[in-house]
């Protein structure tokens, strides 16, 4: 189902106020008291557009009076800020010459889904995973000092991000390095799903508490009756209030950085009076404000999860389409879950993803075996080792993106140590809508250089429950399995799950002209050009390889000599992918028969719906036609 | 200069006390007034034996007291404990049954530097990558608790692993995991190098404030007092006052955990105590100890930074002999500096290495300029992100293995966002004695998958240079170049580096016989194999790659062409190698030409010394020439 058509759709026009805003220099000729009605406009103008494309709807709404002060106060792009993640910057979007193409976020030849230094020169910072914000302002801000500058350099995290280990190595570098330095703490109190950690509770706890219930009136009260008198005398009391009453401010304290708040985050006022402070600081200060994800729109504050990010929905109700078919995450989910049942042994883990992974399903049923560790994939990891020492079978589930973040410990803990951690590997090959940020093209290449690790791709989803099976059950080190994003190919699931032999490939039929080795779901396209060229009269061999460590040497050389040509096709790139390894293979043994390869190039690929990226990029049938017909004479 | 015949020495018999512990359980026949004897035993042959054969010292003389007490009161291996790095694990391995062996330490089939899981079963996790201890001991936790078993679990951790995100990671997820746990923060102000940051001074602060040195000597009088009274009354009376007077008990409790401390880490009295107390308890804490690295020997004491770690030394003075030749890391430190003065943009970050790295030149002349972020090589990659997209050029300086935790950054960040970053990739291929946690043999692999990276790597030091100067001009997106430990070949360095072309090779001498490529260092192998092939009479052809991404294409697939036999040489693994990569290009060039390959296997490479292990794995020039020997006929 694509939404390219509908999304394409010319929209509405802008409403009133912001059809007037090109550029957040457009945002300052607007008095004060009109930003609230600009609040509303954006948040109606999301809920419309993005009820079409989909998108990240909660977090945006979230933001909506944040963005606005921050442009209203700050001059970006002199000024720059830097958004963790950066999938609440659809605002920030709209209020730098972007708002008349909203309706095209996240669509091919639209905008993108997140910030991008090649988009805009108000995006200064780009970002897809968590983090990042506030190490790489910091940067900014030191090649500022260094450059002899004082532009205002603002990072805006989301309370999970304070669970991501990068987070906290940068507040510790924050007073050694500059002394003019501004970090958001936007506490929402999610982050994709339900925040975790002795810190969240921590966070957590001042929203809930009386403390703060009163904080919150009292700002309101102050705001009121101080509103024309300038922002130091009420940022001072704000301060005062917060150092009194509440807690966090000894955690930053602790890293050298002077605590505000918390604030309302939906009081635009407050915001801008609070920046206008805080910006005229001789140190670096943290403001921690307090929003709501999906203000504004009910179904997204009744089920903040499910708006965290979402495809298209009906405005009314914020209902979506069924899907025809489970994904693989769902099956995932529900079959390690019945694994677990018949073995105490089996654990799950996850890096704030249980939505995503669809470890919730494991979660609700088996949940003293669950671990959402945060935005911790490091962490993650070596808890599994942890585990895995005490014979114990975690399966650590992360997108393959964000394995990205534990490489070190798959080499040196999980391998090195043989450690039999089970790496799930969701997202693997293109994410599609999501973009470069998300797609999952690299792990073929960074693991199969890692000695004794087995990695895996299923042909489809009966299989894919074979080989978490067979990683249930093997003991002697490290296994992972990549999968891609989205609905399988709606193979029937075998009710009992079989074991698979390491290391043996599946050979669906034998041929002499051209053999085709279809890595995983691209196996599909293989079979789609097996058709086509039998139709052509050619003799085909088709193979399924199952493992792209180790690879079944033996049937694939053997097959391999007899043929003319050979293709392979991977959801990777091609440098060191899939295909490479066969070369590699080949070569060592001796056998000639050139292999030609389907796969991703050796550049980012831009975001977009996945059939339209594979057409453009060649990741089809009929391109493995052309390249091996060259070959067949 | 090898060590092995020095060290494989007979050594003189162990000292009376030690000479009885086979295992802790001898340990436990000690009286406790026997143990500060035994302390004094261990710290002495550990003097006399690594003056031999080199180690880390300074950490394990830092620990003695420590390691005693962990095994006196805790039952290795039921009970566990991990050591993060596991530099210091010296004495724990002599009090485990390894004492007569310790002068085998580094060695080849000597002792591992670090703790192994294959060495004992008293090292329950290895290590040498900081940051790993808490998270690691977390998860055993976890699994004992889900098994109903019961013994303890103690993670040991330097005060610089506190500047790890990691170790913070692991901090918020400790109560809810787990209510059976002990950290134990070996504060002794220094990592490898002086620490940085907040945290490090927050506790730092303590040890020189009049506060600490009152609670120490009021812990000494206690314990004078209240010895005899049982543990339970003088651990309490500890944490009362650490409680009201010392700071670092409010960051823990931020994080749920009770903090114990500080005490003094040499007095064996109150760490016997102390340890027997905490055993009991029924919620997570964290033990903070004061030590002094180098304790007992005053040279180490006098330069804890050289005695972290360092080869043979006089025990008289701690002199050590002077090498002949400049380390490519001085080098590095050398001109960098002098690039830095003449260029204002460029900056210097390392992750708590400026010893290592020879970044302590720079800091010593351009201190402004100057980044130690601690060990967070995350936040320093994003660091050095945020300078790039200022303008700024940083030089990234980072260990080829520890390069591994920023491997997400340099795809997400550096290479989407085509940021010129340069990576400066140190002990890049084996790393000799300090063993598979330091070989520095993946990076090829890891880095040829990321689209638009630049990666290099020089054959000799003047071309180390001229790539260090062409990194510094170019400015379209990351560049990564790979070094050894140790000298070079002594090549003479020009005044004024050269800027090279990107992608182009160098060709030493054509040929018709065998195509000869050796990579960096390895070129002087490939020089060895010409030598030899021309003496038997063949015509060989000889390449200086130079760029392992982009290859030259033209240069390679020309000259292979004309040959019978192609033959690669890299210090890495050779699964999705430099010599893959040379593969693939024939391949895709249908260039039938067989490639053979010299690196190193498909596995992880034992320590030792480098030329003892090179001729093991057959990376030297006979082989070479054995294998393309096979196809001249």
């Amino acid at each position: 189902m694509t939404m390219k058509s509908d999304s394409s759709k010319s929209p509405e026009p802008l409403p009133r106020l912001l059809s007037t805003i090109q550029s957040p220099v457009d945002l300052k000729k607007l008095h004060r008291s009109d930003l609230p009605e600009l609040a509303q406009e954006i948040r109606d103008v999301l809920i419309s557009r993005l009820s079409v494309t989909g998108g990240h709807l909660g977090p945006n709404l979230g933001v909506v009076e944040l963005s606005i002060a921050l442009h209203y106060v700050f001059d970006s792009p002199t000024d720059k800020f830097t958004f963790d993640v950066s999938h609440q910057g659809y605002v920030h979007k709209m209020l730098t010459g972007r708002a008349s193409e909203i309706h095209t976020i996240r669509t091919h030849d639209g905008l993108n889904g997140y910030l991008l230094r090649t988009e805009s020169e108000h995006d200064c910072y780009g970002a897809g995973h968590a983090g990042t914000a506030v190490s790489a302002a910091l940067g900014m801000a030191s090649a500022r000092d260094l450059a002899g500058k004082d532009f205002d350099v603002v990072a805006v995290a989301g309370d999970a991000a304070f669970t991501c280990g990068i987070t906290l190595e940068a507040l510790n570098n924050i007073t050694d390095t500059t002394k003019k330095f501004i970090v958001v703490l936007n506490d929402n109190e999610w982050s994709i799903d339900k925040n975790v950690g002795a810190l969240a509770r921590h966070f957590n706890g001042l929203q809930t508490s009386a403390t703060y219930s009163s904080v919150r009136s009292k700002t309101a009260d102050i705001v009121e009756k101080f509103g024309g008198m300038g922002a130091r005398k009420l940022a001072h009391k704000l301060e005062q209030g917060a150092k009194n009453l509440l807690a966090p401010s000894v955690l930053f304290e602790k890293f050298g950085i002077r605590y505000f708040g918390p604030i309302d985050g939906h009081n635009i006022g407050i915001l801008v009076d609070t920046f206008e402070y805080l910006r005229d600081q001789d140190e670096p200060v943290v403001l921690h404000i307090i929003t709501e994800k999906g203000r504004g729109y009910t179904p997204a504050l009744d089920n903040p999860g499910k708006f965290h990010g979402l495809g298209a929905y009906k405005i009314e109700d914020g209902s979506t389409a069924a899907a025809s078919l489970p994904t693989f995450s769902e099956i995932f989910g529900r079959k390690l879950t019945n694994f677990a049942k018949k073995d105490p042994k089996i654990t799950a883990i996850t890096a704030a993803m249980p939505g995503g992974t669809k470890l919730d399903i494991f979660k609700d049923e088996l949940n003293e075996r669950y671990f959402d560790v945060g935005i911790a994939e490091e962490h993650a990891a070596l808890f599994a080792c942890g585990q895995a020492c005490e014979s114990f079978r975690p399966f650590l589930t992360i997108y393959s993106t964000f394995m990205q973040r534990a490489y070190d410990m798959i080499i040196h803990d999980m391998a090195l140590q043989s450690l039999p951690v089970r790496l799930c590997m969701d997202r693997a090959g293109l994410s599609g809508d999501d973009g470069p940020t998300h797609h999952g093209l690299f792990d073929i290449g960074y693991l199969r250089v890692v000695p004794g690790i087995i990695h895996m791709q299923p042909k489809d989803e009966d299989e894919f429950v074979d080989m978490l099976w067979t990683m249930a059950n093997y003991d002697d080190g490290p296994t992972a399995i990549r999968y891609p994003r989205g609905a399988g190919v709606g193979a029937k699931v075998k009710d009992e799950p079989a074991l698979l032999t390491i290391g043996e490939a599946e050979l669906i039929q034998e041929g002499t002209d051209v053999c085709l080795i279809g890595l995983g779901h691209l196996f599909e396209l293989a079979v789609e050009a097996k058709d086509k060229l039998e139709a052509q009269g050619y003799s085909v061999c088709l193979i399924n390889p199952r493992w792209i460590k180790p690879l079944d040497a033996k049937l694939i050389t053997e097959k391999a000599a007899q043929c003319k040509v050979v293709c392979t096709f991977e959801d990777h790139v091609l440098p060191n992918g899939f295909g490479a390894s066969i070369i590699e293979l080949l070569s060592d043994a001796d056998i000639p028969t050139k292999v030609e390869r389907i796969g991703w190039p050796d550049a980012f690929v831009e975001h977009g719906k996945v059939d339209i990226l594979r057409e453009i990029h060649g990741i089809t049938a009929e391109n493995a036609i052309q390249l091996v017909s060259k070959h067949l004479g």
